[in-house]
């Protein structure tokens, strides 16, 4: 009962979230297509805010419907998250219209690996309270493409220092080894995962 | 349980697009009627728009409760139609503001494309996951009102080229189509489902 | 099934409505107390407003939880209502940023008697769908205030062409019939509803 | 049933506030980290905001579990509670836009003592339809720490008018002492609602 209840409220600040970025994508006030143009960078950053928080919350998702009860370290950590994601729209957008400018790019990285930081938060805390149960185990063991995903935020907030455009490259990166469905990237990572969790 | 949680999600974010449409409406800071009738067009697009909204609730709703159980694919067809219907209220704040001129009634109906194909996408994902199931067949066939629109929605952007009026004439009829329960049309598709789909 | 999902909808829809009104407070760049006294009229009419979208989920909720199925009917007509009190917050701000001048007084009443008809004609859609049954007669009576209220709205507008104040005293009227349990009422609308439906 | 709409509704509009608040950090044109700078007060006020809010779902939602039923009163309660709520932000932006001026130093005080009153009053009519029950009596008796919030609120409040740090100060040690867990105070407090609640 209480699980659901935090689902669905994390459910609704994730389904606000990922809605009120589209806010930020000023209407311009002119009708010509040249108008159109210029708003494109905020539109690509959207939409890769948006795959973000769309993966946010299939996660959670999966991590919340493996556990069966709630603490207040839970309750925390799980605010602890929604907050860090409450703050992806703000980097989006501040990327987005100073076209991929060196300092944006490097917060951009930095709202993304709070989040990510946060994610792996609430899994300890999770861990903490649950032990180490078999739906559990398969939940957490999804979370190495977490750390993997760690690894390539801190990458790209180091690349972008150098080079905004490398430091995209490695956010889309994470993007990308949580969309597509790589079945050798999947046989490692179950593999890994049944080395972690020997049932 | 998984469908419900996606169908909750939907349901979050749909409320949340058809609502902050409204936040374009800005409040005028005369109080002079000729200060009303200047968002008019704006009016008029945010109607328009919560009607699409509207509709899409109404089949999404119908869809998911036809299914039975929900994977990636879906999962993903589903962040994709809420993608693009997010992409709705820029488009519409646009032509209002921009009292219907070409380009911004060429963007509209591009912004009504995109989730009508979308939502193609979703239900051939469901064919994939569920095969040809009765009530899934049922659903399925009210699709055929769907190709319609996608030809509509394609007919209105190519007159948007010509004159914007035209286009919007096409895109209301769309509305139209959905909202006006025309027995003939009704008998039409009913019949055009038995044939699709043999019991 | 379909009325808790068309409940849930509307409820996010509400609660959507009800908080983006705040949004039109806007903040003062000055720290003076001046400052926040220039808002008061806004607040004033957010005040106002919230009350009434309170009433309306209150009323809306015991409606839903009187019926037993869904058409497409009362789908529409509850569209209809939710779409009608979107636009609320546009009148409460328009008529609070104009210190309540003449015609943002008229438009106010309008937006307050236009989801009052949408309301009536959702009681109408569910009586067609249900016929006469006694928890749907016992939601239904209830609408005697609702009457009171149109009536009271109607009064207001016209009123609002010579004296915005007065129109006020109306639109907080109605606010006060759903507030105050009044004893003496509670028993006329008691009675009023037993002479229309006899058990 | 009418407890879980009402939990619901109440979900819905403290996810909607919590994420809305985020909106008010203003993107800068800027692509400088000085730019960034100057929103710090913001996103500081931000974040306080955001663990209050936190901490009211919380608590609502262990307040409601305790209720079995709900009549007009708890309703307006309730909803007078989210009113108070619905204004957080726009304390929290005036406070945060006037870098921790005195006047909204003061207003935030009172933003957060307005919601705490309501909270009280929620309770008393929680406890006018329930009597004193015995799950009811362990959720009202958490309730000592909210008797302190509100001491620490006015104190803060006083605070302001001579030097708004030490407002601040206050502000936060109500924050704190609901996050941290401090085994003597959760003692003290069990031991205090124990001679409230003999079993």
């Amino acid at each position: 009962m209480n699980r659901d209840r935090l689902a669905a409220f994390s459910d609704g600040v994730l389904a606000i979230i990922i809605t009120i970025m589209v806010l930020e994508l000023k209407v311009p006030h002119s009708a010509e297509w040249s108008a159109l143009v210029e708003v494109l960078p905020v539109f690509l950053s959207y939409t890769l805010s948006f795959i973000y928080i769309a993966i946010y919350w299939n996660n959670h998702h999966h991590l919340l419907h493996a556990i069966s009860r709630v603490d207040g370290r839970i309750l925390w950590a799980n605010n602890n998250l929604l907050f860090w994601l409450s703050l992806v729209p703000f980097a989006t957008a501040w990327a987005g219209e100073n076209h991929f400018a060196r300092q944006p790019s490097i917060l951009f990285g930095f709202a993304l690996l709070m989040p990510a930081i946060a994610y792996t938060f609430l899994v300890m805390a999770i861990q903490h309270n649950e032990g180490s149960e078999k739906t559990l185990a398969r939940a957490i063991g999804r979370d190495i493409k977490g750390k993997i995903s760690l690894a390539l935020y801190i990458a790209g907030i180091i690349a972008g220092f150098f080079q905004p455009a490398f430091a995209y490259a490695f956010y889309v990166a994470v993007a990308l080894i949580w969309l597509i469905p790589d079945p050798r990237i999947e046989r490692l990572i179950a593999n890994q995962e049944r080395e972690i969790t020997p049932e």
